[in-house]
């Protein structure tokens, strides 16, 4: 009955969440997985031309038998940006939660922006 | 630039999703970590001491570059119960779907009911 990985709360600490990156008109739109954190705890910050989001939360306490262990307490990825964006380090990031999903949009720079002399 | 796994959605929607089961009171609780799906496009079913939950969602539709694409479309999870409960085979199930997180509380048999004579 007992199987490999049920306590494996680490392993998935390390590969999630899970990501999706693509340009969506001039923006470098990201979208992260990331269920049951309060909005309040959820960090961004750009720097380096990498975008680093984490998030923390607490431990539900229980008095009986715990069998399985493996939603994340605390979550950090580092994501290298393949664009150059339009958004000075250490600038605020505006960013959406909703239904435990993240969404980062990141204006591109110089698209959408061509200038006719 | 290019790193390994950026587009790893199958790896993703094999471990994924992520699960919390535990015993409260005299309630068996799984909490599954399951971000930005309709609550209409999540199932679950119980049967032969197995909870399986499934859920699906659209691929979005982009029009520029693809960068990252990870997020998992389709879920499915068979999860064994490690103690009776008591609810019917192909009863139907009570859940809560909450900022990404589903919570299935199951009572326990015998749990709880305890009769003096």
């Amino acid at each position: 009955m007992h199987e490999i990985g049920v306590r494996s709360k680490d392993v998935y600490e390390m590969i999630l969440p899970a990501v999706d990156m693509f340009e969506d008109g001039s923006d470098l739109v990201i979208i992260l997985d990331m269920a049951g954190f309060e909005k309040e705890s959820i960090k961004t910050r750009l720097s380096e031309n990498f975008l680093t989001v984490s998030a923390k939360r607490e431990k539900i306490e229980k008095d009986g038998m715990t069998y399985w262990e493996q939603r994340p307490l605390s979550i950090r990825k580092k994501i290298p940006l393949p664009v150059k964006v339009s958004v000075g380090e250490d600038e605020e990031i505006k960013a959406k939660y909703d239904n435990g999903v993240l969404t980062v949009r990141l204006p591109m720079k110089g698209v959408g922006k061509v200038t006719v002399e």
